[in-house]
């Protein structure tokens, strides 16, 4: 392991990957990602009506531990959803990490993410579990990460150190999405941890405040998966407590490493050539901006206008009115790079061309700002809408 | 006029069209559209917090002349909407029309669609009015029915007749929309004409009830636009007055005309080579089973599988589960085109070939059905999603 990883690993955590035949391409499908004690966690989980197995025993395991984890399993290749077997699945496979290394079951969570309807063979990932426990190591946290990936094309890693009064705890995360997978579902899946020693109740409302401002705050295509997981182990093994002087500093730092791995997924997402920052200011309340900010992103019009650089504003303000947030036109502004291309709901007087080749740039700004209503204020990410997004989507599955 | 066309008209109505130079493509973009006697008159309008002067207008004037009107201007190639000048061009034309042809200006009803924030030029459309007026007849129909269209390849036009106790009454309806306009908004604007004699308040439940089952039932990229409208105006010239007794005949013949204006309009959704018949059965109320189907007609991920010939239902399942309506999956089975594949929330039993063949016809049905729910149930319609629809609106604007 480089020095550098090393370094920003939090500590008393392991990790291993391997190829278990999950999905027909030869690449590692199969993850574990191990606390050496138990460690505190939380997680947040998909609020689809349609919940896969894993989802569902995740849900039960944390709720039993009293927010309690040590090991997580992780497959790609199949998503272990709607299937006849699926929760007699998810159940052996956690039994069969719990057997092996000796921690109470529900200590243990599963995550899969990949075709949903076809049944997941969990033989060939108990075949596989006791050379993955015997391989555990924090060397292995890449190899964990891109074992997670399906569509993806880079895996999504983040770090980050926090500085208290007792010293440094460090924070590392890993994401896989939006990608289809095979190509069947969207699925977002996260995994963060930390040597900081924090309650399961106060690290769930950690948690809960990040995924709130990053991972629901992106949008690939709107569709939700069955599968979308985070989870958040916090194992104390840096022997420093997270006490009330150093909570805010924490949170903010799992803030921006959310965020980062948020933002990796919608930069990798499907078909997409480039991200678009969205900021909504001046609405009646941070809700209603989210509202404003959530239509944009997933406006086809908007995320097409992204991908032809072309500095519609035009199809900036209808997607805003149809988020059922009610505002006067004449209020709004929209900046596009930093250009102000509509002033007071009307066209401004800016150079198309200028605009246009700002939005040539893999990376674009929106501020969309509301005069005169309120100091509500959103964050979201987005991407363009690309030819190759329909390519990869309106193909068979094979 | 052909015998066939003058047979389906309801008489006392008068159309007419020409070119006003709205936009660059030389074709018909100003139609006029005459009651020859005072009608009454009801209209449903954009939800969009963002509205075109055109729109605020006709309700303005509904309002004022209590549900009456005579004459409707509807111009193509400009919105007339997010620009400065836009309420005094939408009076001015009204005013215009009002003058030309002696109507209480608050019985002119004005539409227009095309691109929005570019000012547009009521010079254009004042030139023309006084021709457009000596042009008026019934045989200008078809001819007023191609010039509301903008991206559209196909004007659409559904003729209905009714049968009641006094004699025949007819109807007859035009559509344009759902391509973009310029390409910068998706415009859906319609108007439906009969001769029967319906006061304006029923006529108002009578356009509400049909347009909910029709044009609120379509969806093409889930973006609504500034400026769709639907209006409704029964003149009385048949002689025939829709008594208790033949409302509900009346009801079905104008919900089946809106529905195949509303079907044509998707049809020729932009880039779409696909037709999707989506119905609803067994939700708790006839309001989950729209937010049901909505959510399916809204998702690029069936949208995208429909392109492909993909009987995707792992698609199919989550779209409905993230609509908010709660459901057990087990309790839900899918049809493609006759072919269950899935029951109870799992893969049934079929052969992908055959279900696959029958997606290649440009007409595809889907029902989603659960058990043991309720007996609320709805239809919607949608358009496969292609890389037509990318190419057509990531294109600069020229």
């Amino acid at each position: 392991m480089s020095d550098e990883l090393k370094d920003k690993l939090p500590v008393g955590f392991g990790y291993a990957a391997c190829y278990a035949g999950l999905r027909k391409q030869q690449a590692d499908d199969l993850a574990l990602m191990l606390s050496e004690t138990p460690a505190s966690a939380a997680g947040v989980f998909t609020r689809n009506a349609v919940r896969a197995a894993p989802v569902e025993l995740c849900q039960a395991h944390l709720k039993r531990s009293g927010g309690t984890a040590r090991l997580i399993l992780v497959n790609a290749g199949n998503a272990n959803c709607a299937t006849p077997t699926m929760d007699r699945v998810a159940r052996k496979t956690a039994r069969a990490g719990s057997k092996l290394l000796k921690i109470p079951v529900e200590q243990v969570l599963v995550s899969s993410t990949g075709v949903i309807g076809e049944p997941l063979d969990e033989q060939k990932i108990l075949a596989r579990l006791p050379e993955l426990g015997e391989a555990v190591s924090p060397e292995g946290f890449d190899a964990a990460a891109r074992a997670i990936m399906t569509t993806d094309t880079v895996p999504k890693t983040a770090f980050a150190q926090v500085k208290t009064e007792q010293g440094v705890v460090r924070i590392a995360g890993m994401a896989k999405g939006s990608g289809m997978i095979q190509p069947n579902m969207a699925t977002m899946l996260a995994y963060v941890f930390t040597d900081a020693a924090i309650k399961p109740k106060l690290l769930g409302r950690m948690l809960r405040g990040a995924a709130d401002q990053s991972f629901n705050r992106i949008s690939v295509d709107s569709d939700t998966s069955t599968n979308d997981s985070v989870i958040l182990l916090a194992n104390g093994a840096s022997g420093i407590a997270i006490g009330k002087a150093d909570r805010k500093a924490f949170q903010e730092a799992l803030n921006t490493l959310t965020a980062e791995l948020a933002i990796a997924i919608v930069r990798d997402g499907e078909g997409a050539k480039k991200l678009l920052t969205i900021d909504v200011e001046g609405a009646e309340n941070d809700k209603a901006a989210v509202r404003i900010a959530r239509e944009i992103a997933n406006s086809p019009l908007v995320k097409t206008a992204l991908a032809g650089a072309d500095p519609n504003w035009g199809r900036i303000l209808p997607a805003a009115g149809k988020s059922g947030v009610d505002f006067d036109p004449a209020t709004v502004n929209i900046h596009l790079n930093g250009f102000l291309v509509c002033f007071r709901g009307l066209r401004a007087d800016f150079v198309e061309a200028e605009v246009q080749a700002s939005m040539e740039k893999p990376e674009s700004e929106l501020l969309f700002r509301i005069r005169g209503k309120g100091k509500g204020q959103a964050r979201f990410w987005t991407c363009d809408f690309t030819e190759g997004y329909i390519k990869i989507n309106a193909e068979y599955r094979t």
